[in-house]
């Protein structure tokens, strides 16, 4: 059993209306100008951005704004936020939408309070940073956990790399307000991608190789439970205050470390293998993980299949036989049908990208840094893996 | 489904050898003066104190130590601790120890922040508190959760009162080291009252009469069961490393907030009632709640049998009958089953007192406040439930 470290400072408030004590929060903390970091035009249309406003000002919290985040967000918006905020004297940032508007925040604050070296190098990992500004965030898309999380994910435009930063504590937000009504307006398929994008968080800590807590594991296979039997519930419902409800907290909880304790920092390879498609392609991260998932799963299980035997048998009641093979593979097979019945796709085509082999190649030689790295570490993948992988999701 | 806000800070360093940190720790955070704060001999003859004290002196961590705290930790001790970290400028506790040293430096933190007012007070709730000095914790017993919690509990030998602590956030530790090999020189049945105490902890969250979140009730129930199956390990197997350790994170998560997202805040009367024993006879907190816990159980039930039917069957496979209260009853009597499996009492006769008709009565009005309270939310009780629960558990 692994030793762990276990940090989630950020203050949650959870609930109906819960954003309009935004103002209020800020206020106790004494801040001097607020960015109000946020994406297109639906935080603006659905009236929440003028209502956040309104808090900050009936609050006396002096304020600016800087919208036009993208998903995938990129990094020509981070450092126009940088360059503002230098500027405006900015001391703390406040996130109104996803995990992109999060991500870019978090970008523009490590930028901002690291005036010693460029923001890039934190996502190449040829730096660490020393400092972050404060973030908060109002929440409106429930799949990243950005919202109580120590990583980011930006895309450079010059190459359309997108990568992950380097993990720090400093840039877990240091409130997260959670007002599941804000997600109600989300088209279908941004919500259902949300959903994988959450059980992706579990499982890419779920899937190691190594002895793992009990407890750590029910608590995993209890989240990916409820997001699952709520996920359904939303494509019919999709106003279902309690399911929308529990996939948010749901949400929240499988990136902010507790899905991790114990099985020293999980796999990751589905993340990195979908950065690729992500950051060539545009795709929406949670369906670009579906339609990749089932084809790693395929790749690696016999490197455990007991480990993919209890997910079958622990999620999905699939009957524990001596053929533990069997049983990992009906596991795989009952995750893609909960795929398919959320209209996720499970395949690349399924997500709208038709592949030459020229095509998946690159994507396995950018996946590989050039073929100069492996990743995952329940099977370490190098770039034939890779490109096996991708080939076998086409 | 209720709103609720969810924050914990508390660092957390999960693992074998981790009090060996303590000092490097220590040392980031530069305090000036550090209190080491610790109960009886089994800190002293154990090394576990000298080991710490090394690790302070090889980080250049200047310290002093006042030992002695008893369970159920006394306020005498606390106005101890209180002059001397006056006297001595102490600007930062350190607990080696289990819940009741903790506790007691929580208060200390709370008397020496707030001159302004006697820190009893707080445990009157008479006054809240502005500030409390940062406290640290090296745990050496699994079971109160005072490591990530924001509350405390002390007895005034004035009178006996054992009284919770107003909750704040102030008192939540900044890191919890927890090293399961330092629980298992505990007796038997210090190990499996501990192991009571964190499944009360999550049981008077879990039962409650409004709508719950799935999330957190599945997260209670996986909890509650992996502290179920690793106590009974712990009879045969008292240096089991695994089960400590599955027993020691769950004993923090219990009490951390996590399961109580959503409920409101929880019922808390086996806990009051449990006060009064604990503060008139002195016994184990834990074992003081599982001879309590199957009367209370079967005194309220019926407010919501189908809450106590669920606990059945998710926790103890009962099968689901038609027949709801023979289900919910089926699931007390599982739970008191258990207790007895690891030999721990159901009934105060088996806690070791014998009680007159007198002293049930004077056990009632002193939990009553003097019968100008209830506690309670499951069901609410006044003086005279409280007083047949009592004796229903004679």
């Amino acid at each position: 059993m692994r030793s762990f470290e276990y940090y989630t400072p950020t203050k949650v408030i959870f609930g109906k209306d819960t954003h309009l004590k935004t103002g209020a929060l800020l206020k106790e903390k004494n801040y001097k100008k607020v960015l109000i970091h946020y994406g297109g035009n639906s935080a603006v249309s659905s009236g929440l951005l003028d209502e956040i406003k309104s808090s900050l000002e009936d609050a006396g919290v002096s304020y600016i704004t800087l919208g036009g985040v993208v998903p995938n967000p990129r990094l020509s918006k981070v450092r126009e936020g940088i360059e503002l905020c230098r500027k405006e004297n900015v001391d703390f940032l406040l996130a109104v939408g996803g995990g992109s508007v999060i991500d870019s925040c978090k970008a523009i604050g490590y930028g901002v309070a690291n005036p010693w070296t460029d923001v890039w190098n934190f996502f190449l990992k040829t730096e660490t940073p020393k400092a972050c500004l404060p973030i908060g965030t109002v929440l409106t898309i429930a799949a990243s956990g950005s919202e109580m999380s120590n990583s980011c994910v930006i895309t450079n435009e010059d190459g359309w790399l997108k990568r992950g930063s380097v993990k720090s504590d400093l840039c877990r937000p240091v409130f997260a307000i959670l007002n599941p009504r804000l997600t109600y307006t989300l088209p279908q398929y941004q919500t259902e991608s949300g959903c994988v994008d959450i059980l992706m968080h579990t499982m890419e800590r779920y899937f190691v190789n190594i002895e793992t807590m009990e407890i750590t594991d029910s608590i995993s296979e209890a989240l990916m439970q409820t997001v699952i039997y709520n996920a359904r519930i939303l494509m019919k419902d999709p106003g279902n205050y309690n399911a929308r409800a529990e996939v948010m907290w749901a949400g929240s909880l499988s990136h902010n470390g507790l899905t991790g304790c114990g099985t020293a920092g999980g796999d990751w390879a589905c993340h990195q293998l979908e950065h690729e498609l992500g950051g060539l392609y545009d795709v929406a991260h949670g369906a670009g993980l579906a339609a990749l998932w089932g084809s790693w799963a395929r790749y690696v299980y016999k490197e455990n299949p007991e480990r993919f035997a209890q997910f079958a048998t622990n999620l999905f009641d699939v009957p524990w036989s001596a053929d533990i093979e069997k049983t990992a593979l009906a596991g795989i097979e009952a995750m893609e049908e909960f795929f398919r019945s959320v209209e996720m796709p499970t395949n690349l085509r399924e997500l709208g990208l038709n592949l030459s082999d020229e095509q998946i190649h690159e994507l396995a030689f950018r996946c590989s840094f050039e073929d100069t790295r492996t990743i995952g570490v329940f099977k370490q993948l190098n770039m034939k893996d890779m490109e096996k992988i991708y080939l076998a999701a086409r």
